[in-house]
């Protein structure tokens, strides 16, 4: 084991200075207005970390429209964290820290109770129904639960967030590019994983992002396979999706691999995706839906008479969470309203990755994170996508 | 990169019969009836994997009273994973397959509609206060929220459990005997952190439990501290707090190691916190209160004057999560009902892991995972505890 290997990122933690945190605040008051709350609890950890810069497995955070000063509820684990981010300017302005005592929802309860805030809204998505009606009944007041208020702010990245998802998905190539050599004939899926998140590792991400897939054979033909103890084989495609976690952020990319020469109908296959994904790259102008990016990949895998092999989305958004809004997928309801959220925007980051799936032998599926600009999208996992062989 | 190094396991997935799975439906309707209820909606995937065996991220199990036929809601992405349970005969019997179509939600709401339950119960603790409002208003009936239905279950291992977790608790220790090779001054926390997932990778674990704690010196007296750059000092007390997951289930363990020789002060505080866990583990009698387990360890460090030092409970339950109950702690309120899951139980698996930190300076944590048996404790990680120089 080598101290740090090269191509590592060891920037100063934590980044991020108030006006950032202050600008996100205020974005979400404005929204609790629109929405004619006077406040909201934040309790979703990723949502707690983008306005807070505190990433914790636990807290609540109290935001109100009245008054400046935000309440952060954690408990003593946290307590130097937060000092350190406080000392250190990287907090936002105003910060109240509250250490739980007894329980969190009973000092959560005790908070909103002191504060006397009328209609506070709760995270619909985040919170549970037991915690939700234990609140309400402790308050005397029922929390109005909200959609997706913070996740849509986070819908389009600040630069702050594209400057780290760029240097995230560098990395992740370096790792790809590394991890080609750990890809070999009779390694277990499990070895070839461990060493990919190894690898992952040595580039300075914090962790992995999800479990890495590394499916042979017939089982690449199961889109969310785990690493088993099979052996690469010749003739095998073998699926890579991996991801890396960057000072809070998450990229995520796949490549198909063919162990041995590529046989005839294993290239058709991955030049079908490549096709369908380079379409779908092509389709994500500004202000094109995002529901025709998902069609533009869909268009070209009923071409090749691959439509019914394509069962999943063909992408999501990605920052903090490593699946998170947009949705680059088909519209499941009638959608009377077009939000915000389902055009192409600069600003957004999500993924795009196609693929196809043959029960019993196998499949493909070539995955980038995009970020959208004003005049097309900028890929930020920059690779080849050639059948590479092993 | 090696395929597989020793000391792995390399059982054939998946394993537990019909007969397991049955048997733990039969408890759930059991459960059901006395709660008045007709049946209930799983959507927590550990309880999803603890009733059906089907590991996925997402899905639903409905459980009837009225009918042995359970319906699981599932994706396209699982469709083999479940057939091959089936034909193995590693599932529930009488497993109702419904692929999702368009959404996970709208293939739910259509399913309850279909069967027309009644007194239809959900996981209040795991179930969203949107998705709670949009099932009951769209199934016209507002579904009742029941608490840790399938979690008390969970509470007491059964013997396949038990066997697996045991082996996981054998191979982390070899695991961290392992690791002490690479606990080395000058090497930062972050790259003792990696060696150390590599280690539990090649020892047959899927994954980590856990995000692997490496702290060093004043590191060390923060509990939940994520590995950082700095490198490990001469002096330094070094936390080490690690898990794997094998076929499921969590183990989790923690030892203090001093970098070069210990001061007499982190001598002091070591023994402190190995004699509070010692105490805490004797105090672990079949019948005990856990709250007094928890005051076992507690009173220990009061003796040395650290009581205000120990800021996190004693222990937590593991298994298929790597916290679930029983909790092993002081209790925050009044309790004026005692549950099953308030005492020591044969069957019970859970961590004992005192700690004290003082900030600036560093902390002390000694865990372990034991197993509740008729006659006291066995340690399913059985190591040494005392202060390992390196």
């Amino acid at each position: 084991m080598a101290k740090e290997a090269t191509n590592t990122v060891d920037t100063a933690f934590p980044r991020g200075d108030a006006d950032l945190f202050d600008g996100r605040i205020r974005r979400l008051r404005r929204d609790l207005e629109k929405n004619s709350l006077d406040g909201i609890i934040i309790g979703s950890s990723s949502n707690l970390f983008y306005l807070s810069n505190l990433r914790s497995s636990a807290g609540f955070l109290l935001v109100r429209v009245e008054s400046t000063v935000i309440h952060l509820i954690i408990d003593f684990r946290y307590k130097t964290a937060v000092n350190d981010l406080l000392e250190a300017g990287h907090a936002p302005s105003n910060l109240a820290v509250v250490i739980v005592a007894g329980s969190y929802e009973e000092t959560l309860a005790k908070v909103i109770k002191n504060l006397a805030v009328r209609r506070l809204g709760v995270e619909a998505d985040h919170m549970s129904v037991r915690l939700w009606r234990w609140l309400s009944e402790r308050s005397g007041d029922e929390l109005v639960p909200v959609n997706e208020l913070v996740e849509r702010q986070r819908l389009l990245k600040d630069q702050y967030e594209i400057s780290i998802l760029r240097q995230a998905g560098e990395l992740l190539v370096c790792a790809f590019h590394e991890a080609l050599d750990v890809v070999r004939e009779g390694f277990t899926e499990r070895a070839v994983a461990q060493a990919i998140d190894q690898i992952i590792g040595t580039k300075g991400f914090e962790r992995v992002a999800f479990e890495t897939i590394v499916a042979s054979g017939p089982n690449s033909a199961l889109p969310h396979a785990h690493p088993t103890t099979r052996s690469l084989q010749r003739g095998d495609l073998v699926i890579l999706d991996f991801g890396g976690v960057l000072e809070g952020y998450c990229v995520d990319m796949s490549r198909t691999i063919t162990v041995g020469p590529a046989t005839p109908a294993a290239s058709r296959l991955h030049q079908a995706v490549m096709e369908a994904q380079l379409m779908a790259m092509a389709a994500a102008v500004p202000g094109a839906r995002l529901t025709d990016v998902d069609g533009a990949a869909r268009s070209v895998l009923a071409k090749h008479g691959l439509a019914e092999k394509f069962g999943h989305g063909t992408g999501h958004g990605l920052g903090l969470d490593v699946h998170e809004l947009p949705r680059v997928s088909r519209s499941t309801e009638e959608k009377t309203q077009l939000a915000e959220g389902d055009f192409v925007t600069a600003g957004m980051i999500f993924t795009v990755e196609p693929g196809v799936y043959l029960p019993g032998y196998g499949g493909v599926r070539i995955e980038d994170d995009v970020l959208a600009t004003t005049s097309g999208i900028d890929v930020l996992t920059p690779s080849t996508r050639d059948l590479i062989q092993v």
